[in-house]
């Protein structure tokens, strides 16, 4: 199966989720909008297109299906790209874990943007001061000391007790959590072993580390969800 | 099988879009929660019941799987409830769409929580107008004009052709909204013929018109996601 990959192109964003799986299992597809550049992803959004309309990117094209919401996607890809355990059961945990992590991003990029997607984040710096204080005081410690909890529960090596996408994710998170918040997650490391240990084997998986090195990677910047605000960040 | 549902009690919050799938299915099951009290959740959490920890309610429990996120437990219970279509594509485009909604409910709930939700509303309220004047203007006609879309797109009567967990879904975030927003929802009304004629069905479904009529539905009221604060409304 020759896959095509939807998302906005000169960020990370939300699609790297879906990037990362397909990179660790040298999977073929093609990013469409970084070849044809972001109109074409408007026949979908805009219900022109073959298939379910997505709401918005990132959505993958697998023959004639169209599947939006990375969660989903990564739902649908887990079995065929051997990123997920075979039982139904662990099958649902990898998908409540996805959830989860989704959420922590959705609060992560509305720490920027606590008013308005739709402002600058300039437009809206004292509401995002308080917001992140709030994050990195409170939600931060409550997502990640769950997921530690995770790996712990899971045997201490991975979130399900074997490689999966929910791996790969969470060292999406870490590292673009450490981009953001430097002086926050270094107080917080001590905690984290379990899931430090697991960022850093994901980044040495040989699809990963060939990403990682490769020009397809875009580096954190301040378009993307894990944006570097110096004044947002405190020890 | 008997299902158990565990939620925060006094609210309908996100456990209620579950409670509908399972009155509307005529499931049996239990809200555990307003059996014993609150406290009941916590060995979930903390990680000393068996089975996967769940990050927050609600959650259920089906024979020996503990089940959370709203639209993973709706994704579990679609097939047994026959509350989705059976072709796994469809399947797909119902946790799409499920999940679409899940964002939705997630920006409403911010609405009153733009920087916090460990503060109360009232430590808020600045910010709170700024963000609900976004969320009147650009996001619920962004949200509910996508969903009329999917509903025509579907042939006018459902989300999915025929009747399924999502139009369950759609029926509480309408009545939500109408709850939060009436001036702003009647302005829009005009543009969301399909999606107020679908909520209107539904409504009058047998197992939800019963529960409905039940002492088991609590009324909207100000712990839950949709609250009516008239300061944030406007036409």
């Amino acid at each position: 199966m020759h896959y095509h990959l939807y998302y906005w192109t000169g960020l990370q964003g939300r699609g790297e989720f879906v990037r990362l799986a397909l990179e660790d299992a040298g999977a073929d597809y093609t990013d469409v909008a970084r070849e044809q550049g972001d109109g074409v992803m408007q026949a979908f959004l805009q219900g022109r297109h073959e298939g379910p309309r997505p709401f918005a990117p990132p959505f993958l094209k697998a023959g004639r299906l169209v599947i939006a919401q990375v969660a989903n996607i990564l739902h649908f890809l887990g079995p065929t790209l051997e990123l997920v355990p075979d039982a139904e059961s662990r099958r649902i945990q990898a998908l409540q874990l996805q959830l989860t992590i989704a959420d922590l991003v959705a609060e992560v990029h509305d720490t920027h943007h606590p008013v308005a997607t739709s402002l600058y984040y300039e437009d809206q710096r004292p509401e995002a001061k308080r917001r992140a204080q709030e994050l990195r005081e409170n939600r931060l410690p409550k997502f990640l000391g769950y997921f530690e909890s995770v790996v712990e529960d899971g045997g201490g090596k991975h979130a399900l007790r074997q490689h999966s996408y929910v791996d790969l994710s969470l060292f999406q998170l870490m590292r673009g959590l450490a981009h953001m918040f430097p002086k926050r997650m270094a107080t917080l490391a001590p905690d984290l072993p379990l899931l430090h240990a697991l960022a850093d084997r994901v980044e040495q998986r040989p699809g990963i580390a060939a990403y990682l090195a490769s020009e397809r990677r875009v580096a954190f910047n301040t378009n993307g969800i894990f944006r570097h605000y110096p004044e947002l960040d405190a020890a």
